[in-house]
């Protein structure tokens, strides 16, 4: 997916004022972990004890919709308003946090929060590297 | 659309903290603003001088995706992060200013956008109203 | 919510072939039932016998994903494509059919399926209007 | 993307019953071709000749919209219900055909719509292979 976004951001007519390394690493993180946290909330639907994983399944669903956002957001070039974009990128970068904070404590029972917690904190850390980029 | 929203409120077993009449006007503000930005991006898009209209399409295309976030996020009462909650009605009432501000621009000529930029001033208000109760 | 989607049709400066009223009706009906789908997994998730309804719980995900998108299909006019228009009706009235049969199941117990389920049949029952008044 | 989306239908604890290679390539094209349709309906929208794209632009945002609905309901398995995981693919299909068409159209003039139009076919073949093994 990496791959398409590059191009896409290469053959953008609008002048792109963030640096479009960092921007496509922090496209690719967002919607990876929406995908991921989508997942998670499912599998963690699917366990035995998902009277434990309520509040995961919950973190999960909000953040899967701000990473789904800010994907949005951060393609989207024509009439760019920074104050939008810094908003959501903090937004994202809390609700990644919170959600990585909450699927590390299952980490060690079940291997997909593991792997979803990695996808929050690689996305939460894209976000603030775009977010000092454009301070 | 309000009436069910507060059904849905007075029905859920969890406990709500938030100002239940607060917190419905605000969903039934962010689901009608998300559905309004995307009318409005549409009906920009029709128009004979929609070259002078790209900023606020892609304005519209960022409060609607916003917008509808919001309105997830503060239909889940499970496992409550005030965290994520702020965060994101940050982003919301920003997102809600700018579109306002650039749909009142062509109110003047597109009645479509200065019924949107009234329901961008509801939708701001509305989520800053959530913000001071949860500050 | 109604008032404001029939305000932005009347307004919407491209030619909208289908009876305005079917789908003034039909979008509100698409975005009451996202929210109150959005509201009911949650609720469902706060139930202590949430094990009972974790299919009850993915329907409704589904249902409020896929009203959402389709509330926004329909809220555009410009280049219209029946083909699409229709394929997304179609998708809209079978989540909402089977959402609506899954919380009829959970209505006794849980009063928030209750008003779910209706949601869905005036959803589905929309949805079917527009369809036929397109066919 | 497609590695972390393997990965969590490999931990995921429910039956999964689509081959998982067909539903991983789904997935992985399904969110791809959300990003790459939003990303080109804001290039189109920050070209010269916007007035000669904006069916373009409305029926990219349509596709976008599908596709994302798409990846959400396909990484979902528990509970499963064949029909909406049934319509809602022929849906996907259907506004990939119609975008991947239109796109098509702009391609020689128009790198962003070449690269869309490729993702929109290589996501519309993937959702037929998945709607073949499930029939």
């Amino acid at each position: 997916m990496t791959d398409t976004i590059t191009k896409m951001l290469n053959t953008h007519p609008a002048q792109i004022d963030i640096d479009q390394q960092l921007l496509a690493e922090c496209l690719a993180a967002c919607f990876e972990c929406a995908q991921t946290c989508t997942a998670c909330a499912d599998a963690c639907l699917s366990e035995d004890m998902v009277a434990d994983l309520t509040k995961c399944i919950r973190t999960n669903l909000d953040c899967a919709d701000v990473c789904e956002t800010t994907g949005r957001v951060l393609s989207r070039h024509t009439g760019y308003d920074a104050n939008i974009t810094r908003a959501v990128l903090q937004a994202c970068a809390q609700a990644c946090k919170s959600c990585g904070d909450e699927c590390a404590q299952h980490a060690d029972m079940h291997e997909h929060c593991r792997i979803c917690a990695e996808a929050c904190r690689r996305c939460e850390q894209a976000c603030n590297r775009v977010l000092a980029a454009i301070a």
